[in-house]
């Protein structure tokens, strides 16, 4: 296991996205909290926050049972986050999550100030940092975000394949 | 004051937007709830949501004292009109804000299917529905936002400019 992705440097985000595949670790986690939503029957999705080499929020989209619009994975990775650390801005955060951002939740990334975001599987219907929009990209805004795509790619993906396949069926 | 704002047709968001200043009276209470969120030392914007001629929602931004970068205005409305109806879809429901959603309301706005959405003074470094992004006309999203906006412009701009020269005096 590359150790890099222990020794965060928010003065250099792109120091925290070497070559090799150092980010399968976390995305594994992150996969692992999409099983808990599938289970839950939720779409799945499921998002790490990364501070210090630490897991400092783990979280998973429970729209239905929160019956709460903002209540996907990221959103609620990002509070918890935010309540680990005391503020807002959550410089030297790495967040993983096994679906690329919506608006939403890249728009939430932003205000967060969080320097890195590494995503799973695509989403072309509505994601917003490669598909449809490059939010993360925009010198406009007031941040931007170093973002690696398509890790555990099929992984990611096929969760959500199976989930919809099972809803169909 | 124009009723047609009690009569609320989702099937028909466009006439929710009649002519005249029926909108008027709804930026009002998003307005004393901007003037709620200066008191409490946080950037003044305010928003509620109304549903059937009733507010279900009112917030206000409080991102400081939860320390939670999600908690704009918006998106505290949004989260408390769901809880309210008891369901994360808000059909039948206006959206008033004082300024311009930025991308993450924005988004949570087309996530919670919110048919119109009025807003107050436009942002010109965030707003994701005129200023920088058009979030809500993009057809390639599965829903779409009937939007009016500078409703009560130099009230809602006026009430963040005394704001931010207060804090730079």
């Amino acid at each position: 296991m590359d150790d890099r992705d222990e020794r965060l440097d928010p003065a250099d985000p792109a120091a925290l996205l070497p070559g090799g595949r150092p980010h399968d670790r976390w995305m594994r986690l992150a996969l692992d909290e999409a099983r808990a939503a599938a289970a839950e029957d939720e779409v799945p999705v499921g998002a790490v926050v990364v501070a210090g080499g630490r897991i400092i929020a783990s979280a998973h989209n429970q729209r239905e049972q929160l019956a709460d619009p903002t209540a996907h994975a990221e959103m609620i990775a990002l509070t918890q986050a935010a309540a680990a650390l005391g503020s807002w801005r959550l410089e030297g955060c790495v967040l993983y999550v096994t679906l690329e951002p919506c608006p939403m939740c890249a728009g939430a990334i932003l205000q967060a100030r969080v320097p890195v975001v590494v995503w799973g599987a695509a989403d072309p219907k509505a994601g917003a940092v490669e598909s449809l929009y490059r939010l993360f990209d925009d010198p406009r805004l007031n941040h931007q975000v170093e973002h690696v795509g398509r890790v555990l790619a099929d992984e990611c993906g096929r969760i959500l394949t199976e989930f919809f396949r099972g809803k169909r069926g």
